[in-house]
C-alpha cells in the first residue's frame, strides 16, 4: 500500500514487571488498538518494558520523536514501585512537581470519601513541571500529558475512562476501509494465487491471518486501503480466486 | 533488588499487523513470560512491530545484543505478507536460502496428506543459511533459530509446540522465589507503609498490583527475590503490616 503521510501514527509503552512475568496479561494494548484504529490513527508499535526508569526514558525518548503520539500505561499509582512519573520527568528534563490541580481534585475527593490524604495517595500528583491533565472519572488521580506523550493508569477501567477522555483531543484521519473474507482453506492452498492478486492491486495492503482450528488450518483474509473503490476491486479478485479453489478442491 | 548478573534475560519480538490494528489478541505473549518465569529466564521486554522488513530488522538488531534469547512470532507462513525470514536473514546479513532439511520434512509432510507442494508452501522453507531447526508437532514446517534468536510461529498451537521443542535447549536459572498476598485495600491505605517494608528489605522486590473490582480498589502485593529466607522475611512484614491496617479501619 502506498503511503499516507497525513495519517497520525502511535506507539504504546506499556510499563509493567507483572506482564513480563506472565502474572496479568495486558488487556490496555489491545483496547488502544481497537479505538486507535476506529479513528484513523495508526498504531505503529507496542514496548512492553519493567518498572525500570532507564528501560521506560530510552522508550519514551525514541519513540516520541518517531511519532503522532505516545500512550503509556501502568506506574502512576501511590506506591514506591510506581515511578512513571519520575521517568517521564527525566525523559523531557523537566522538573517533578506536586501538580497544583491534581492536589485540588485529590484533596477533594478523599474528602468526599472521608479517607486521608496521605503521602501515599499524595504521589499521585507528582508530574514534571507543565504538564496537561487526564481527567479519570473513575476514581480521580488524573493521567497527564506532556508534549505528545499521555500518561495513563494501568488498571484496565481507569485506562479505558482516561483514554475516553483523550480521545476527541486527538488529529484522527479518515480510517482505512477494511474488508474481510474467511477462507476456508490454509494458506498452502491460497498463497500463491493471493501472491497474485496483490500484486495486481499495489494500492491496498492484503494480509492473510491464519488459524488452527484443532484439526486444519483456515484463513481471513483482510484487505485494507484508503480508497473504498480500490479495496472492493481487490475484494472481487480475491472472492472470485476463493471461489475457483473451492471448485478444484 | 540487587542484580542477579548470571540470570539469562530474554526478549520478545511479536510481528503482527493484526495485533497493531486491534482485529487479533496476542496470547503468544503472555504464555512465553509464563513459560520463561518457570525456568528462571527473565523476559525484559517485549515488541509488537508491523509486518515491515526495515521495522522487523531494526527491532532483532538491537534486541539481540542485549539479552541472551530472543523469541520471535509471525510471518513465517505461505503467503506473501509473511516476510519474517526475510527480515531475520537481513538483520545477520546471512543468504536466505530453500533449507534442504525443511524441504524434506514439508515433501513428506504434503505428500502424506496427498498435497500438492505449491510454491507458497515451499516459502515456508525459507530461512537465513545455517540456520538450525525448530520442531513443529502441529503442522510440519519448522520454525528455525539464528545465533540467539529463534523465529517461531504466530499461530498460537503451533508457537506453543515450538516453544515446547525450544525450551529443553535453553540455559535456565533457578527459578525466583515468589509469594503472593492479597490486600484487601487500596494502594493509597497501604502505599506509605509499604514503602517502609521495602527500604527494609532491598534484597527483594515489592511490587503492587492494583484492580479495580468494580466499586473499590484492592491489591496484590508480589514479593520476589532470589533467597526464600529474605523472600519470608519481607512477607511476614508485609503481612503484619496488612494487619495493623485492618486493626485501624
Amino acid at each position: 500500500m502506498t503511503d499516507q503521510p497525513s495519517q497520525p501514527t502511535a506507539a504504546m509503552i506499556v510499563i509493567g514487571d507483572e506482564i513480563l512475568s506472565g502474572r496479568t496479561k495486558d488487556r490496555n494494548a489491545g483496547h488502544l488498538a481497537e479505538r486507535l484504529d476506529a479513528v484513523g490513527i495508526a498504531l505503529r508499535e507496542i514496548r512492553v518494558v519493567p518498572d525500570e526508569t532507564s528501560k521506560i526514558v530510552e522508550a519514551v525518548d525514541h519513540l516520541r520523536r518517531l511519532h503522532t503520539y505516545i500512550f503509556t500505561s501502568g506506574g502512576i499509582g501511590p506506591t514506591h514501585d510506581d515511578i512513571t512519573a519520575d521517568a517521564i520527568a527525566r525523559a523531557f528534563e523537566r522538573p517533578l512537581i506536586e501538580d497544583p490541580r491534581a492536589i485540588d481534585i485529590l484533596e477533594a475527593y478523599y474528602a468526599r470519601r472521608e479517607l486521608p490524604f496521605t503521602p501515599a495517595r499524595r504521589r499521585m500528583t507528582r508530574m514534571p513541571e507543565g504538564a496537561g491533565l487526564i481527567e479519570n472519572r473513575v476514581s480521580a488521580a488524573p493521567g497527564f500529558i506532556v508534549d505528545n506523550v499521555h500518561v495513563m493508569a494501568g488498571v484496565p477501567s481507569v485506562f479505558e475512562a482516561m483514554l475516553d477522555a483523550v480521545l476527541p483531543t486527538l488529529k484522527t484521519a479518515q480510517p482505512l476501509t477494511i474488508k474481510t473474507i474467511a477462507a476456508d482453506f490454509g494458506e498452502g492452498t491460497f498463497g500463491d494465487a493471493l501472491a497474485g492478486v496483490a500484486e495486481n492491486h499495489p494500492e491496498v495492503s492484503i494480509g492473510s491471518y491464519p488459524r488452527h482450528d484443532g484439526k486444519r488450518y483456515v484463513a481471513e483474509i483482510v484487505i485494507r486501503g484508503r480508497d473504498q473503490g480500490n479495496v472492493d476491486a481487490a475484494m472481487a479478485d480475491v472472492r472470485s480466486m476463493l471461489e475457483n479453489l473451492a471448485g478444484v478442491e
